[in-house]
C-alpha cells in the first residue's frame, strides 16, 4: 500500500477502504510516514469529505492506536458523557454524582482546558486534597464502591489523535465534521463506556455556530457509535450565552454545589441541561424511557440524593468536603470588580466568547498547556438574557488573586453585554436530541 | 504573515494577495516553513484552484528565486520553444536550427528525460563529442554568432519550483492546472526569453488526455506570459501516436537529421509540428503575420538552410558530425528484433504511452534520475494511424545494446497496436493556437 495513492484517492473524492484507512493510522501514529504526506490527506479530507463508513474505521484505528480501558465489569451500566466544550460549562461536576445516584457507574477521565473553555480536571483541582490521578485498581474500586470517579486523562490514550490534531492544528484542517467526530469519538470508545450522552453545544461560545452544523456533527458520532457498538445520544444545546451564573474554576465548583444543595437562586438552565443529560444517560444504561429516566434524574436532584453522592466521591478522592456546606470558603479571590450597565433597558444577549475572554484575562485560563491556573479567577453574572437591568446595575463581578489591572477584563466583559430597549426572544435552550 | 492563515484562507476557496504568495515562495524556499504545511496549502491549491492573477504572482515569485538568464541583449529576438511532453518527441533538434535559420536567437537550456519522455539533452548526448555544459560567456558568444546553443540546465535557476515539485510528486498535487503551469512558466521566465512558444501535447502519452484539459493549460499559460511581459503562444498537438517514427535517443536524433535533409520517406506530422512551431517562434518574435512566418520556416526546412545551422550548430559544441551525412552510423544498436502484426487490417491506433513503456524495457529511458541510459535502444515504427498491414507484415524494431531479453518489450509494443478491419477515420495534428 502506498500513502501517495490513498491521496489521491480521496483528493479525487473517493471512498477509502477500511484497511486503507487502518493503514494510514498505523503508519503516521507510528512515525513511518511524513507529516507532509499526512497534512495533504487531512486537507483532501477537509475538502473532500468522509462517508459515516470511513468515519467509523477512522474512529475504530485511532481508539486502537494506544491503551483502552476495560469496563467491560459494570456492564450496560458504565456511561460516559462528553461537551464539546463551552463557556461556564460545569455539567460533569453535577451529572456525574447524578447519574451515580441513578445507579449507573461514572469512570470518567476529563481533559484540562486550553483557551476560554474550561476543564473539568482544573475545576476539581481548586478543591483542596482532591487526587486527579488514582491508581488503576483503585479508580475501578472507587466506581464499583460509589458508582463514581472523575481523573485527569493517564496511559497512553489515543495516541493517533494527539499526532494528528497537533497536525491539523497547524494546517487549518481542524473545523472538520469527521475529523471532529473521529477525535471525540477515538477518546470515548477508548475511555470503555458502553453507553455515550454527547452534549454538542450550539452557539458563539461553541466550536459550531449554528445548530444544523451542531446536527451534522452529532449524527456523525451517533453514528459511529452505532457501527462501533456503543450506545450514543446526543444533545443539542445552547451556548450563545455562558451555562449559569459562574464562568472559573472554583466559581464553578462552587455553583454545583449550590445547584446540588437546591438552593433557590441556582441557574434554571443550567439544571434543566444536567437533568436532559443525566436523563439520557439513565435512559441509554437502564434501557428504559426518556420520561421516566428524566423524572429519576429531577427527583435524585431534588431529594439530595446527588449532593450525597458527591459528597461520597470528592471525599473518595481525598477531597477537603467542607466547601459542600459552605461553598463561598473555596478559593476565595483577593480582588473583586464589580461592572455595571452603561444605561436601563433589557438584557438581549451575553456573548459567551466574550466573558470567557474576559475569565481568561483575570487568571481563569491557560494560553499555553504549560500556564498556570488562578482557581479563584473568573466571572460572576448578575444579570443573564431577557433580565430587566437599570442604568448603574450590577452586570457581572470580575474576580482574581492574581491580575491587578482589571481593566482589559472588565471592558471585554462589558463589551459582552448587549442592552436593548425591547425584552428579547427567550432563547432555546435545547436544539434537539439525535440518537440512532 | 502566518502561513496558517494562508492555508485557511485558500482551503475556503480565497484569493490570495501578491504579498501573500510572494511570502509563502519565500518562506518555503528558504526552508523557514515547513513541508506539512507547504503540502496543505498545495492540496487546497489542487482542489480550490487559482485565479489568473494568482497563478501569475506565484510564477513570478518562483522566478525570482534563483539565478535568471539575461538574453536582453538580443531584444525580441530571443526565442524559446517549450514541449510540455511526450513519446518520440524530437521537435527541438529540428525547431532550433530552423528557428535560427529565420534569423531568430534561441539560447536553449533543455532537461534530461525521466520515464517515458525523452530529455532533449539526453538525445544530444547521444552524438559523440557534443558538450552539454558551455561556460556563460561561450554559450551567449555561440547564440550571438550562429543563432542557436542548446545545452543542459545549469545554475540555481528556480529552486523553488525544484523544492514544491518535489513536495508535489509524493503527496499527488502535481496535476493541477495552476501548479503546472506556474512550474513551466517560472523556468521559461527564468530562461529569459521574451518571446515563448508552448507545444502542448494532448493524448494518450501526454499529461493532458483531452484538448479541453490542453486548452485549460496553455490559456493559463499564456495569461501568465501577458501579464510577466513575455510573448507567449501555444499549439495544441496531438500525443494519442507517437511523434514521427522514432523513440530513442540516437533513433530520434537520426530522423531528426533525415527530416533536416529532406529525405523522402520522413513523417508528414512531425514536419508539420516543427513548421507550425517555427512559424510561430517567428511571427511572435519578427511580428510578422502568422501565415507568412509559416512559409518563411516551410521554406528554410526545404531548402537546406535550417539543415546548414543544424551542422553550424553541432560543429560549434565540439559534436562530431559524420552522422549529418550517414545518420545509420549514429550508435548502432547490436540487437534488432521485429514485431510483427498478428492479423491482417488498418492500423486503428498506435498508444504512445505503450511504445515508450517498450522504450524504457530495452534502456532508452530512465526510470530514477542517477540510471544510465543506451543511446542505441528505442522503437522504430513501421506503421502508422491509417496505413494498411498485412498478417505477419512488420509492426516495429526495437533495438538495444545493453538488454538481452527483448520478450517484454516485445509484448509492450505489440499490445501498443490496435489493428481493425475497418481504416481508422484521420486524426487530427494540430487541435488549436492559443495566443494572448
Amino acid at each position: 500500500m502506498r500513502f501517495y495513492d490513498i491521496i489521491e484517492k480521496k483528493r479525487d473524492g473517493g471512498e477509502l477502504t477500511e484497511s486503507e484507512i487502518r493503514w494510514f493510522v498505523d503508519e503516521y501514529t507510528s512515525g513511518r510516514a511524513p507529516d507532509y504526506q499526512a497534512s495533504a490527506l487531512l486537507m483532501a479530507i477537509y475538502l473532500r469529505g468522509m462517508t459515516d463508513a470511513e468515519t467509523a474505521v477512522l474512529t475504530d484505528a485511532m481508539c486502537r492506536s494506544g491503551d483502552t480501558l476495560d469496563l467491560s465489569r459494570f456492564g450496560a451500566l458504565a456511561v460516559d458523557k462528553h461537551s464539546t466544550g463551552g463557556v461556564g460549562d460545569k455539567t460533569t461536576l453535577i451529572v456525574a454524582p447524578l447519574a451515580a445516584a441513578l445507579g449507573l457507574k461514572v469512570a470518567k477521565m476529563s481533559g484540562r482546558g486550553l483557551g476560554h473553555t474550561g476543564g473539568t480536571v482544573d475545576k476539581l483541582e481548586s478543591i483542596p486534597g482532591y487526587r486527579t490521578a488514582l491508581p488503576a485498581d483503585e479508580f475501578m474500586a472507587q466506581v464499583e464502591r460509589i458508582g463514581v470517579a472523575v481523573i485527569g486523562q493517564s496511559g497512553n490514550l489515543v495516541p493517533a489523535d494527539k499526532k494528528l490534531y497537533a497536525l491539523r492544528d497547524v494546517t487549518a484542517t481542524v473545523s472538520s465534521i469527521p475529523l471532529i467526530a473521529s477525535s471525540i469519538m477515538s477518546k470515548k470508545l477508548a475511555a470503555g463506556a458502553g453507553s455515550i450522552v454527547l452534549d454538542v453545544k450550539v452557539g458563539s461560545g461553541a466550536f459550531m455556530h449554528t445548530p444544523q452544523e451542531a446536527e451534522k456533527l452529532a449524527r456523525t458520532m451517533v453514528e459511529i457509535g452505532a457501527r462501533c457498538s456503543r450506545k450514543v445520544s446526543a444533545l443539542l444545546t445552547n451556548m450563545d450565552l455562558p451555562l449559569g451564573r459562574a464562568v472559573g474554576n472554583a466559581l464553578e465548583v462552587r455553583e454545583a454545589v449550590e445547584m446540588l444543595r437546591g438552593e433557590t437562586n441556582s441557574d434554571a438552565a443550567l439544571r434543566e441541561i444536567c437533568v436532559a443529560l443525566a436523563g439520557q444517560m439513565a435512559a441509554l444504561a437502564l434501557g428504559i424511557d426518556h420520561t421516566e429516566a428524566t423524572n429519576r434524574a429531577r427527583r435524585a436532584l431534588e431529594s439530595g440524593a446527588a449532593l450525597a453522592k458527591f459528597r461520597e466521591w470528592i471525599s473518595a478522592q481525598g477531597g477537603d468536603c467542607g466547601f459542600i456546606d459552605r461553598p463561598e470558603t473555596l478559593c476565595p479571590a483577593s480582588r473583586r470588580e464589580t461592572v455595571t450597565a452603561p444605561r436601563a433597558g433589557w438584557v438581549h444577549s451575553v456573548d459567551a466568547a466574550g466573558i470567557g475572554k474576559a475569565a481568561m484575562l483575570l487568571g481563569a485560563g491557560r494560553e499555553r498547556k504549560e500556564d498556570g491556573i488562578d482557581f479563584s479567577a473568573g466571572v460572576l453574572l448578575c444579570v443573564k438574557n431577557g433580565e430587566r437591568v437599570e442604568a448603574g446595575a450590577p452586570l457581572c463581578e470580575l474576580l482574581s488573586s492574581t491580575v491587578e489591572d482589571f481593566s482589559g477584563a472588565a471592558e471585554t466583559a462589558a463589551a459582552a453585554f448587549v442592552i436593548s430597549d425591547e425584552p428579547a426572544p427567550e432563547q432555546r435552550l435545547i436544539y434537539g436530541i439525535v440518537q440512532a
